[in-house]
């Protein structure tokens, strides 16, 4: 719907999404309630509050589904495979002709000339000898039937690899079973498409596998690779042509960067991976987008790793850094997480999300810090993720009025 | 969607229904603010507080559509009908290849060979009578062509009535017409089917008719039956397909323990019909299930007539017993109710109703007491009933993450 109602103007938008920020209290506050923010209370005060529902009720969203939401799509419309997030945290350019898969190095033993797992994860090899292997790897087997094939090393035993057909794949040409066969003792599956179009792409699928498995066939651990989560980049309009806006991705880590060059954000370039790193390069380009999507990766990771300290420390740092980023003048300021990440549950949560939007055009004064209970109390209640965009292209006045 | 997501555990949720608790102000306070609930405060205060909408803004549900809301069953997609709903409230057991239909005694003369409705209720005979004269039908009339015929008395003139059928009926063969002419003076309806399924159905339905009308021909006031509601059990997932829960029900009346029946729900056996009776079922089998509802029923009945004090003590009574059920321990508890009644209105209503739920993973501190209106302050915000059952699994830990 919004489409139609969508009309250009020069107005600047800032979204910061502080990853996984929201939490759960501990000792009777939550990380945002522990954390000495004068300059986001400030801001608060005068801003419109609330929280979101990342995808539904109950429902812990994955960084994919997070990110989309917060960027204006549904995230049960839009779905994005798992190798496709892998690959893309890689940071491997994603192309519409490739089919994106993630690889985990096992180790097989031979019956009969036929593979039997022993270690679904090749006892998880270190990172270093993933990168030799796979450089291997590459190195041998570049091409199978023209289609061209590109592997790099992840962390441990895993691999995101492209397999890059020379036309256009068809809908539904992924949906490829796992080759993984989830236990030890058994054989690898082989690849078996659900269609015909599928089934072409796994005829080069199990052709690969064989390959690989004839490069790592001395090696001692990790001489099988199983392959898990086929995945197409989905078919998404950008953020061009869904809300009339020109946008950019100021992220440190690559999976971000993926995600947002999905929806056709354009990702800037710089030096260094600190927050006044970031800021610097959002300086630079203020002139050339309309839409500036900011990523602050730490808060989620201290979450992930239980320490509450850590993520209270971040949403400090990012609180002195606040009135610098204001001084860029945005038209429309947002701050909010992709998701909550309570560092109580040591992982992504349900929780609904703190949401922060600020412009000429709120009510304000309702609540008086930006922590998830005071939040309740805002203007904008409880609402989905995807309606988030909704409000920021209204507040920027790029919306015209819906009927006569 | 959350099919895909549900993991096990071994932890234990608790749904307490206070049927009907919500309310409207009398001398400016609701039922639930006039009650003193000092236990009920104090949980709350810790808890996640918020009001759910049982079917859509300004419905006013009857007591099926608020139970599958709740249970977790959109209740605009699962309907239940008026047949059905009778059978379960006299308990009777209702199977796949039953037709349910609700009966009312009526009075009827005869012109011409052909009866004439005088009195659509016979003169709402009492209940003393309806039973002499439903034994009689019943000892008569056992089976037609096949069809085993159930009949058993309610309040006053209304039975309700299952028709077994031999083998599994198709959907929609209880489309078929009420016979109730709704009008004194006009002649009953012949039962007609909306499809060969349905006639099939009719047919037995109209020779039971007349077996009635030959068995009740000398009775003074009841001496015809007219039909209502045909409908088959409806084909409703099991708690246990759709949350992967093992589920049971702690009641005492017969149609909610029909209504968890349908969902697949065991019904716990209990002797006496008190709160107490209630929780020491409870304990008794607090280690074989995964999920406990427990129905209160006198909140609504008090409601229903208008007994504002009434509700107020049945609610007071229920504080008094909540430590009990606290020494459950339960990783997850649920307070609501199944929709309002407020005593003002003398019946349902379509006012949200409070809801809190307790687990480890809430925020709290929002809401000081399980009233309506502290429950607006809340972190759930106000839900749609059927998303209740998404927050009890999310926070019982039974959903895992959606999407990379």
């Amino acid at each position: 719907m919004l489409g139609s109602l969508v009309q250009k103007n020069d107005t600047k938008i800032l979204l910061v999404v502080l990853d996984g920020v929201g939490g759960l209290p501990v000792n009777g506050q939550t990380e945002l309630e522990k954390a000495n923010t004068p300059n986001l209370d400030r801001l608060t005060k005068v801003s419109a509050t609330g929280l979101h529902i990342p995808v539904d009720y109950g429902i812990t969203p994955g960084s994919g589904p997070g990110h989309l939401g917060i960027f204006g799509y549904d995230p049960l419309e839009y779905s994005i495979g798992r190798g496709i997030l892998e690959a893309l945290g890689l940071g491997l350019e994603v192309k519409d002709t490739d089919i994106a898969i993630r690889g985990n190095y096992a180790t097989v033993r031979y019956e009969d000339g036929k593979a039997v797992v022993v270690d679904r994860r090749a006892g998880r090899i270190p990172t270093q000898e993933n990168e030799r292997i796979t450089a291997k790897i590459q190195e041998a087997v570049k091409e199978i039937d023209g289609v061209k094939v590109i592997i790099k090393a992840g962390m441990e035993h895993r691999t995101a690899i492209l397999l890059r057909f020379p036309e256009p794949l068809a809908p539904g040409s992924d949906e490829i079973n796992d080759t993984d066969p989830q236990k030890v003792g058994s054989q690898p599956l082989q690849a078996k498409g659900e269609n015909p179009e599928a089934q072409k792409v796994a005829q080069v699928v199990n052709k690969f596998v064989e390959r690989v498995a004839e490069v790592l066939k001395d090696e001692p651990k990790a001489n099988y690779l199983l392959l898990r989560g086929f995945s197409r980049k989905p078919d998404i309009p950008t953020m061009e042509e869904a809300f009339g806006l020109k946008a950019c991705c100021v992220a440190v880590y690559p999976m971000y960067k993926g995600l947002a060059s999905l929806v056709g954000m354009e990702l800037i370039e710089f030096e260094g991976s600190s927050l006044k790193d970031e800021i610097e390069a959002l300086k630079k380009v203020w002139n050339s987008y309309d839409f500036f999507f900011m990523h602050v990766k730490k808060t989620d990771s201290y979450g992930e790793d239980g320490n509450y300290e850590g993520k209270v420390s971040v949403i400090e740092e990012f609180d002195r850094f606040l009135p610098e980023l204001l001084e860029l003048k945005p038209d429309v300021v947002a701050i909010t997480g992709d998701h909550s990440t309570p560092s109580v549950l040591k992982g992504h949560s349900w929780h609904p999300v703190p949401l922060l939007i600020h412009s000429p055009y709120v009510l304000g004064n309702t609540s008086d810090r930006f922590t998830e209970r005071e939040c309740l109390k805002g203007e904008i209640g409880i609402i989905p993720a995807k309606k988030i965009m909704n409000l920021l292209l209204a507040n920027s006045l790029r919306l015209s009025k819906f009927g006569a």
